[in-house]
């Protein structure tokens, strides 16, 4: 990665495969992630840790953990939910975890059944024990532009929830549109007031949803305010249950084309990535829901 | 329109449909246009002149005109590819014309078979005639960021043959991501050179096509840059014959929802583009390729 270079975070085998129908078998999630690792992407969030019956299509994380050949210079974060889950991903020989917890008490209770303030008290020992072992850690903060319970949300109420997880000693904030709503003033607002907070952008991954289509306009509000990794999913995968047929996640594809043609280097390769996407489409019965995956690159072949 | 307004000019009965398969027949057009009208929308560019033979998707323009209930206050341009397609538009009775030509000789040839110059002398008479009868003329530049036949394309090039076009004495251009390839980068080095050009950002619309997901993006950094008029086509209809499968012009609906949030005002109400994107859905018999169209406005209803 250059200076101008821009980091490129894999959501797609856990946040893009937890929310489709289809449940993928570990071995083609295990083909897909070597896909991806191919491609050049250096941090591939590989799973979750939650309770099988919760997230069906996520029950294979110890299998998959314990099967996946790490490559030197990737990292596989895991979501994990609670001390439990930090046993199992501890098991599976885990170095880096995301916590998972919402900017809006309604979100978070109806997501992981927890409020705030719960959530963040079950996380200290885990991420005590994560930092014990000099494991990398990510805290999500879903809702951050947007509540399906509570509408719109308030920067504060993002900005609160961020401190308190780095208090925990979390190494990056996903600051994430659940609901696919944002748009580039959303990011001013939202973002903007990390500085006042004192919160470094080195510290904020935005996570955007294209659910609305404007997730690339988001990323480059982002990367105005100096914001240099950005989630995706290949293929676009993820959905939403708040709005059935909706686009999901922004594809990986959609971000590595704008990034390519803006002269910002990522170290991901497209044809690579639209490889990966055309594999778990295939897996999925589905056409992908990206632009780029559709269309191809530029100029035409 | 406040002083905070941005004009969306509606390209959906004309750019949109022409690139479609199924043919629509006129009464289904009409309906359209007025649920487009309905919507708010105060520029909607309703068909072309062309021969039938070229495009018969456009083959009914002299019955939709002469039968279109116009109202007042919304402009409805037509395209004229020549002398004889202003005739008919002509006796149609047409106040507000487009012409088409683009800022590479190989587009122009293979899509309007006439270089550059060419088209620019044919027009020419045309252009004459329309300022005689007190016509609003608009001139598009397609091909103005990527070019499928000569790749990429110099912004000396678009500002050439748009200076040309306003010397013919067309109100508006038309600058066109034809194969929709551009990043703000490209937004900002072909409009960004209007300024050294001397031509104004008012005589300036971009016709974005959101063939690889950038459309958005585009239309925020042509805001920046003092653009305030932008081509959009209700459902995201046009497709491209360059890419089979991909998207098609900007959604008037996705476009909506960006300015909508962003406070911008266009005067139009994205429930009714919605129900316009989806009555032209029914009539291609497929689901619109928008993503507001799938997942709806904000807050959910």
């Amino acid at each position: 990665m250059s200076d101008d270079g821009v980091r490129i975070y894999e959501v797609g085998p856990r946040d893009g495969l937890q929310a489709e129908e289809t449940v993928v078998a570990t071995d083609a999630k295990l083909t897909f992630i070597g896909l991806l690792a191919d491609a050049g992407l250096r941090e591939i969030e590989a799973t979750s840790f939650v309770s099988a019956r919760a997230i069906p299509q996520l029950a294979d994380a110890d299998a998959l953990m314990s099967r996946l050949q790490r490559r030197a210079g990737v990292r596989y974060p895991v979501l994990v939910p609670n001390e439990r889950g930090m046993q199992r991903a501890i098991e599976a020989g885990v170095d880096a975890i995301c916590l998972f917890t919402a900017a809006t008490e309604s979100y978070a209770r109806h997501n992981i059944n927890m409020g705030i303030d719960e959530s963040l008290a079950a996380f200290a020992p885990v991420a005590a024990t994560a930092r014990e072992r000099g494991m990398w850690i990510r805290g999500y903060v879903s809702t951050a532009f947007g509540c399906p319970y509570e509408g719109e949300v308030s920067a504060a109420a993002v900005v609160d929830v961020s401190q308190r997880l780095l208090e925990l000693g979390v190494d990056q904030l996903g600051i994430s549109d659940t609901v696919g709503v944002a748009t580039p003033r959303d990011v001013r607002r939202v973002i903007g007031a990390r500085r006042d907070a004192g919160i470094p952008p080195a510290a904020i991954a935005c996570h955007f949803h294209d659910t609305r289509g404007t997730a690339l306009a988001n990323v480059m509000t982002a990367l105005e305010l100096g914001v240099r990794c950005f989630d995706a999913a290949a293929g676009g995968t993820g959905g939403s249950p708040y709005a059935p047929g909706a686009a999901g996640n922004l594809a990986t594809e959609d971000l590595v084309y704008l990034l390519d043609r803006e002269g910002l280097d990522s170290g991901v390769e497209l044809d690579g990535v639209i490889e990966a996407a055309r594999f778990i489409g295939q897996q999925l019965h589905r056409s992908v829901s990206s632009k780029v995956g559709r269309a191809g690159g530029w100029p035409l072949g």
